[in-house]
This record gives C-alpha cells, sequence and structure tokens, in this order.
C-alpha cells in the first residue's frame, strides 16, 4: 500500500496510491457488481479501514463470520439486512455487524452505495449459508424478498 | 454506547445515541473549539473509529504517541502538521499519522473540519512537547507558522 502521509481524494471515490480491487474472486460466492480499496492497513494497527462501493443493483454477498463489521455509508444509499432485519442505510449512518450475525448490502437508487468498513486484522473467514440456513431466513417474508435476487 | 444495529446521521454531524464529547479535559493541554464523538467503540474489536469536528479557527492539541492515526476528513477542509509537514485537507482525503510523530489538525475557511480518526482500543497516552522539541519544530519556519496560535 501507498505509505504516503496524505492521499488524495479523486473523482468517483478514488484515492491517490489506493487500487480499485475485486470485492472477492469471482465465484468464491455470490455478489453483484462491488468493488473494494483497502484505506488503511498498516501492521502498526490491529484493524483495517476499506471502502466498498455496491453499485446499482448490485449487492454483496450474504455472509456472517466471527469478527464484527463497522460500517458507515459515505456515498449513495441503500438497505441491508443484519440478522433478520432489514433497514434503510443513508449517507453517515453507521452500522453494526455483531459477531455470526448474517448480513448483505444492497444498492438503491441510481448511485452507488459506497461505504466505509473498519475490520480486525487479524480475523475469520466469512461462512456461507447452507440451504438450512437459507431456508430459516426465507421463513422471514421481508427477508426472503430481500436476499432474493 | 448505544448498541443498536444502525444509528441514524443527524443534522449537523450528529448520530442517534453518539454523544458529543470535550475533546479533552479543558486544560490538560492547548487545543481551541474541538469536539470529539465515538463512533464505533466494541469490545469485540481491537480499534475505535471517532469523530472529531474542528470549528472555524480552531485546533487540535499538537502531540505525538506510540499508536499510529488513520485519519479520514468528512467535513470541510483543513490543514495539519504531521511531522514537520504541512499538509492541505480536504473532503475524503486520507491522512496517515506514524508513531511518535507530532501533529496538529486545524480547520480553514467557513465549515468545521471533521475527520474520521481509526485507533487501537489499547493505545498509549499522548505526548505533549516539551520546550527543547517547540524549539526544534520552530526551525522550520512553515512549522513555525502553522503552530503559532
Amino acid at each position: 500500500m501507498d505509505s504516503s502521509i496524505v492521499r488524495r481524494f479523486q473523482a468517483g471515490f478514488h484515492w491517490a496510491g489506493v487500487e480499485v480491487l475485486d470485492y472477492k474472486a469471482q465465484g468464491s460466492a455470490p455478489f453483484k457488481d462491488v468493488s473494494r480499496q483497502v484505506l488503511f492497513s498498516d501492521p502498526d494497527q490491529a484493524a483495517q479501514l476499506r471502502y466498498f462501493e455496491v453499485q446499482p443493483g448490485g449487492y454483496t454477498t450474504l455472509e456472517r463470520h466471527e469478527h464484527v463489521h463497522s460500517v458507515m455509508v459515505v456515498r449513495g444509499r441503500g438497505r441491508c439486512l443484519v440478522g433478520t432485519d432489514v433497514h434503510e442505510i443513508d449517507l453517515h449512518d453507521l452500522v453494526t455487524v455483531p459477531a455470526l450475525t448474517w448480513h448483505q448490502f444492497r444498492s438503491e437508487g441510481a448511485e452507488p452505495l459506497g461505504f466505509l468498513c473498519m475490520v480486525d486484522a487479524t480475523r475469520d473467514r466469512p461462512q456461507l449459508p447452507n440451504e438450512q440456513d437459507v431456508q430459516n431466513l426465507r421463513k422471514h417474508p421481508h427477508v426472503a424478498a430481500f436476499i432474493a435476487v
């Protein structure tokens, strides 16, 4: 990562010296039109700050893990599933995803949904839902509607 | 801290359930017109995310510490001293303050300077400069001009 003291914000939600990465390897998990930028990842810090951007109509992977997500919306708006609740989220709203809680983010409207996500540098791998997990989630009609692609 | 899953952004850069705190105890260190809001502080996470706001004409304490600051401007603009360099900073710019590096933030213009700051939850206390430190900093005319109150 670029170790400059100041890294400038650039048009289109890019930053000087920050690479736009695949959200995940294609085919490794279901998602649509999401990119990832690692804004801060310092061996002297216990956490990382990443920027994820979900294009109009896109969504992140439905997943859970032991590690906690601390999220702030910084572009556009969307909806997120956390547990079995669906929340509308707008600019600068804060979202906490507790440990082992199913979650997914979707953009809403014409602008991409962009959010910061703070995570521990040392963390477990995401778990994908199995068929039983999906059945359990689908018992809630609003969740079924949300996770339907 | 409010443990709601979603905490809404409110007018004037406040968040539902997030208290606006003194930056530091008055008289404990030099600063002017700075407030602090702790956005994320979770016992299950190794880091915290805070929002600091510097009113027009205000400035943070000139200090250093072992722990690293990872900063993103989210409101207004300003200037910051990091080491012996002064940087202009604007919306969404990223700033890294390395270990044991003197630093200070000042707002510029009519709008407050607001920035996110990620730090390790376990961290050392800030150190204030002694007279020799200040003399050394003032050897650089641009630094002398910056730190002059």
